[in-house]
């Protein structure tokens, strides 16, 4: 059985956001989210990892090719969030907060969906996705 | 007489802007601006660096006690800008369009004003102002 | 159920330290521990990482609250380290040599007592500590 | 039982390479290599970690010495590897494409077979190797 | 008279390089290059930083445009050396050791020739490139 | 006239210090330099740049060899300091208190008065020595 290697890619996205919720009282808000309930709102450079892992393929001696994964990385994250305001631009958070936690489950599931509609990721799996929100944090998701 | 010396330290803030010029056309504004054009804006975390020049004191050992200088930046740069929407919250950016050239010129200003006022500066300069806005691109100010 | 998430917070602190064992002749202690059994010590910026796991809050949308994770962190581990002489002032490295990995398992151990004992965290483990000794290795205990 | 913990030392190496397989067509290999199917080869500096896992030695502290290490990767890899032309000064990537993934496999292979012979390594194991190519990508092998 | 400012942007390319010269010996050859004179040549990622200084323009707030810097650098530089073999595939180092140094001065004079061609840097100056080697060293020209 | 290029190369040391003079008051040590007044001491990675400008050679294509800056540098600085209790160990921090403006005059000193006994730095100058102590903060002594 071909040996399995995980291959992970960075990726950069600006955007902006407020943390707040209308289920909250203008207290709980404060108390909870601090300087990020701003009611105008700030930002971050989000940092992006992608980690897929599957065997590495005899023939071209590769997990997945970079270039897929950038066409879906790209189409599916970079283009619906890079350089937008996510609680106004973004449907999934109208209704719920858009925490790091929040995002990096709303792009985990972007691209678990897309997933099996590739045939360039056949046999791999997306196991891990981490999100970097400043040099000082970062979220992770794994399979 | 006492060498002199260059201490810098760093400080990272996040705030959110949108690249538009009301004396701009629509179109104008979308070829200059691009995506940082985008009407709901987007955000950055912002690197910060501080460089100070001055004689090496000789009782101290120190150019500058970095006390004093994280207060001064704490007070006149962080408290102003972090987790706030530079558009709508900082009045220099109602007419002027935020973009980092600008932001790193207004903090500038903001600390060569209050340089002279702080006794613990005193034989010092503020020789350069770097504002990092994503991990490809910063802009320097040098005296 | 609720999706489990990983939260990471980065730390610094800088502190110094001797590699000497009481129970080693010094020639051992030479050969084992070179230019780090030193008599007089150096020191390290040690780099902290510490990983809480847990579901996304409904309410808040977090794992954690930052504010929480770094009130604890700075009250156990930041305070006790930052800026001191292991060997010297830390009682558990009186019979222990100060190693990375002893320091690592310190941390945890304070960090995992403190745990239990904070509402803030219920419903969270703490999955893995981090600890960088120099820009070319680092340390790390996973539950 | 001793606790374990895991060690991770990071290496550089600079080589250059060109991705070709004699079993695909011209236009296959251009198809999925790209620019990196250049017939003069181009080259990174790859940035090499090796994790290894152990209990800490109750006598030294440690879970290996770093001089043990040291020595066993630069006499494995990095002598093998650093400033090679990979396809042509290394026998495995005569037959195999030495894309990123086998190259990762191939010092993984190397330094699985040495590890029994090191009496150093008595009681650890190499959990995993992490070979980055660029700043952008990442590969790992995971025991 | 409008501030002046300067604008730094990070690229990165990959190539690969050997170090010779025809008119030294090859023990000369060995001696001064040491494992870079390796016959089948090596590679690197090199990092490549590029800074415009001029006045902040009062219409855009932008020293230059970074679509305009993009476009010029990737047909002057990231097309011409990303993903080759310096030697080979670069006639200015047919006759010429393809050292940083070397490729440094190749690379602003290039750009430098393109400058005054270019409407969108008119009033601007390019004043410093760096190129990074490794992560232990860069090489600069500064006007 | 050959062009001018400046080098970089970058190191690493690890050290130990305390900030203390026996010409200020307990209290005055204390007000000055805070939690670096600690009686044990602390330690630091300090991270070194070391930056000459020189003629590229027509001949070798360099500025300088790096193997010759490699060990003036080990030879002058590294073995000095490396690993080392800068108070007690160091002769000039006896009287002086070891800040890091004064380490990096004192490093500076050191390469300085080396400079003209190498022939292999002939025609080239010292003209940036960068001290980093932190992650936050470094210091700069330019010719």
């Amino acid at each position: 059985m071909a040996p399995k290697a995980h291959l992970t890619r960075r990726y950069e996205f600006a955007a902006s956001h407020r943390l707040h919720s209308d289920r909250l009282s203008e207290d709980e808000n404060w108390r909870i989210y601090g300087k990020c309930n701003n009611p105008y709102g700030h930002g971050h450079n989000y940092g992006l990892e992608v980690t897929v892992t599957g065997p590495i393929d005899a023939r071209t001696g590769m997990v997945a090719n970079l270039v897929d994964l950038d066409r879906v990385v790209q189409e599916t994250v970079i283009e619906r969030f890079d350089h937008k305001n996510l609680n106004v631009e973004i449907a999934e958070f109208r209704e719920q907060v858009p925490t790091s936690e929040a995002l990096l489950m709303e792009i985990h599931r972007l691209l678990a969906e897309r997933w099996p509609q590739e045939a360039a990721f056949a046999g791999t799996r997306l196991t891990r996705i981490r999100l970097q929100e400043t040099g000082k944090n970062f979220f992770e998701y794994t399979e």
